[in-house]
């Protein structure tokens, strides 16, 4: 499949703009075929125009047509074969067996929001039935569900380009929900984005999907951005990437005429605890454990754990001394795009600087710019010097931790409470520890959407059950997850009908539980029929 | 109970400022006493530092602790008898019979949330557990709930001096869920607020829950809201108002450092449609219904149906007719304060003035302003002039409607496309005609949060399937409700713990499901309790 490089708008391949950028190879600093074409101002609108459109019949689409869907989504991606891979790595220097699981977590989540909108229970329907006797007045007859929002614009992330772009976590949920979605590709890996879409777009016409069901377009500059986020038919967006980025295109969200929600996910620093006692027992396993989660992808994880807070005395010194060890035989990886990498660089550079904060370790692998290296770094600082110093709470993106030494475990809980918020936090201890740590719990649970015992943030399970979001700045929406079946609820809201005939109702209200879907009726949860 | 007129902070009257105000009584132009404080900026400081001390115990408390504290406050209210009506009635002129039920209304409420985190399913538990043997990576075990956002601010409402305001629905969902209230009292009823305040602080003394767990604040000047809603330790807030200063607080709480969820209905057109054949049979009960509705608190309830919309031709002329005879033959009623009563006047000047709408009918009794009174009108105008200017799809806040005259059913369709987003949106009609308004119906459910069939808007049913709520600029977030059960989902977000110790879970998330309430459990919905 050779690539075009061009938007693909209703199903067509446009560009009519003569704003072209391409694809770099990072590890060899090289452009890549072919040229892409930057999404005219017409071209964003065509797109959301044919979104409302097609949401029109979409929206309320049989559940089980869109399962069809997603799952042919699916097959039809797994059916790219190597040729998607092999771009990927191209445009991202992600290892192949990390872009072939990557796209093993695609289609499961395209297959995993199939079998939720099949099942049904999702659209959280709440039905009470009338009491027309009622004194002193009767009640009415009141049933509610989910219904999908409209169209919906997909920001592709540059550290996943399967699994959160053209038909990743954020476009699945999106379909699932009955939302039509405009992808703005990211720039790093069009051409990954273009296989995707391609993909999609043949599920889409296979299984008679109206035309404006997905749409991608192209940009790099902010312009593109800005204006699907404040299309008047825009009614909601998806976006993981920086904190700068995502703010900006958050107040441009909230200023609106009418305001809509902008999820963001806009990553976080995922601080790693170390309770009393903990490291006489597995100092080795625990070294390994960070430091594989700290460099997995070269860091490049939202979930990235980049502060280690741990207690003086207690083994410091040679928690440092083997962190340092391990760092050091590290080899340098290649990051994915240069921007990312010069960021990177910057981020480091001010630790370096900074007063109260030490080196412990770098590898010894030196960087070479020209295949976008990075190398690992770990540094040290005081409590008291990470309390009076906001820069150190900010998340540095890529392999670079920072150990905060903490006098006592009340200081710990002061830095607990000193940091932003979190994708997540983790606690390493044994039982009895941990049940003595309630203060510190009692923070965590206030600073980060998940929090880890004995574990390590990186690896994100897709479950129910999954919380990928915590309060500002790691998202916009502390609310919600952008991983798991619950991110379906992002793109619905609910809708209440009043006295409404039984046969006008949707399927999901009516008495006779056709689709055997969980219901609380009259305050009772059941899959029971209602019987009137 | 004599009113002091101070702010309550921590459960004690303080009054540093020397700005005060004093309520008016509507039916006389007349001030009533005492003397209210406005709050101090360092009282507004004051009041959120013990919310957020008191959210460290109160956040994690029983629910049956906190269910007891509701129930209390409910018997605290009804105990302050008919002193809390009569100062009610003289400071907003709802009709004794109305705050009667409204209080009612109130005390159901905070009955209402204490049973239901006494039961406690509301929280939704989701439940993974680990598969440690997975290839290639072990599944671990997480689990989810909601938690508390912390402490919320409550603006009180002028059209609901109890069901909205101290102790009214806001408030309770709140403190259901564990978050301590900050109450901005409505400077229209600051009296109504100081006796619920203080039974509110009673219930909470018995109960033994923390000092800084509910705090009320005064306040005439922009200023105080403005400090409220941007002070750092606000994590949420509940608002129900005006547009004008709902949006504007809106855009302060999203231009904060750390931007928090802003929850303002903002009231809405809630638009009735009339479907083809509809009059015919039931002329006069549907005339009746109506005005009842158009003219009930004297129009100013959020769901009031300033919006008539039927075809031409099909009784028209009738329709008109009958809705003047029933309108003229109106009395006048004090509306709740001279600020609203001057909007509404402005607002029906300028229907007055506007080229292509038609007086059809006012109210025979003219309203006497010192009475703070306002008089009942219905306009008439056509599609077209509706669908050309834009003040014509804006809420008018009193007793008058618009009626709006369509050619055809698709222009119907066409109105209902144009307007803003609303509360609620109304048909009528028989069961075959609303079977064939299919594109009315898929255009109204995007544009309301109810739907109602052959009833009327006001009168809103508070039980689990009520969604009060709607699109901009109904309410800033359309995905939640602020009457009903799920109100409480506003002011908690999802916490997912990972491979946690049972005993160390909140109790919600163990093994044995000791609260037995409904959990999801490997994606099954279940009370059962689980065997590892």
């Amino acid at each position: 499949m050779e690539l075009h490089g061009k938007n693909l708008i209703g199903g067509n391949p446009v560009a009519s703009s003569d704003k072209t950028f391409q694809a770099i190879d990072p590890q060899r600093s090289k452009s890549l075929d072919p040229d892409f074409f930057e999404a005219s101002e017409n071209e964003i609108d065509l797109s959301l125009d044919l979104a409302e459109e097609a949401f029109q019949s979409f929206g309320q689409s049989d559940p089980s047509e869109r399962a069809r869907f997603l799952d042919l989504i699916a097959d039809e991606v797994e059916a790219l074969g190597d040729a998607l891979i092999e771009r990927a790595h191209l445009e991202t220097a992600l290892p192949m067996a990390r872009l072939t699981g990557e796209r093993g977590r695609t289609c499961n989540q395209l297959r995993m929001f199939a079998n939720l909108i099949r099942e049904g229970s999702w659209v959280g329907a709440r039905i009470d039935t009338a009491i027309p006797d009622r004194e002193p007045l009767p009640k009415p007859d009141i049933r509610r569900m989910l219904q999908p929002l409209g169209p919906v614009v997909v920001f592709g992330v540059s550290n996943f380009p399967l699994a959160f772009s053209a038909a990743g976590g954020d476009s699945a949920s999106a379909l699932a929900a009955g939302c039509p979605v405009v992808l703005k590709a990211h720039p790093a890996h069009p051409g990954t984005s273009e296989l995707v879409t391609r993909a999609l777009l043949k599920a889409a016409e296979t299984t008679g999907m109206p035309q404006g069901v997905f749409s991608m377009v192209h940009g790099v500059s902010h312009e593109v951005g800005l204006r699907l986020v404040t299309h008047p038919l825009t009614q909601a967006v998806g976006f993981t990437g920086s904190q700068k980025a995502g703010r900006a295109l958050f107040d441009a969200a909230a200023r609106r005429a009418k305001p809509i929600p902008f999820y963001a996910e806009m990553g976080s620093v995922n601080p790693v605890f170390v309770l009393s006692g903990t490291l006489e027992e597995r100092l080795e396993s625990f070294v390994q454990g960070y430091i594989g989660s700290l460099t997995l992808g070269v860091g490049q994880f939202c979930t990235n754990p980049g502060l280690l807070v741990a207690l003086a005395g207690e083994n410091w010194d040679l928690l440092m001394h083997q962190l340092s060890r391990g760092i050091e035989a590290l080899g340098c990886g290649t990051m994915l795009h240069d921007g990312i990498r010069a960021a990177y660089e910057e981020g480091v550079d001010r630790l370096k600087e900074q007063e109260g904060v030490r080196l412990v370790a770098e590898s010894e692998a030196k960087p070479n710019a020209e295949k976008t290296e990075a190398q690992t770094f770990l540094f040290e600082t005081s409590a008291e010097t990470f309390l009076g110093e906001a820069f150190l709470k900010e998340e540095v993106f890529g392999p670079c931790g920072l150990a905060i030494k903490c006098k006592t475990p009340e200081e710990m809980v002061s830095v607990a409470k000193a940091m932003e918020g979190s994708l997540t936090a983790t606690v390493h201890g044994d039982e009895e520890s941990l049940s003595e740590a309630a203060p510190l719990l009692s923070c965590l649970r206030r600073k980060a959407g998940r929090v880890i015992f004995n574990g390590f943030p990186t690896g994100v399970e897709v479950c129910p059950s999954m919380m990928h979001g915590g309060p500002y700045p790691a998202t916009t929406d502390s609310g919600v997850t952008s991983v798991g079946t619950a991110a379906i609820e992002r793109f619905a809201r609910p809708v209440a009908y009043q006295d409404f005939p039984d046969n006008v109702l949707p399927a999901e209200l009516r008495n006779k539980n056709e689709r055997g879907i969980w219901r609380l009726v009259n305050n009772r949860f059941t899959q029971e029929d209602i019987e009137i």
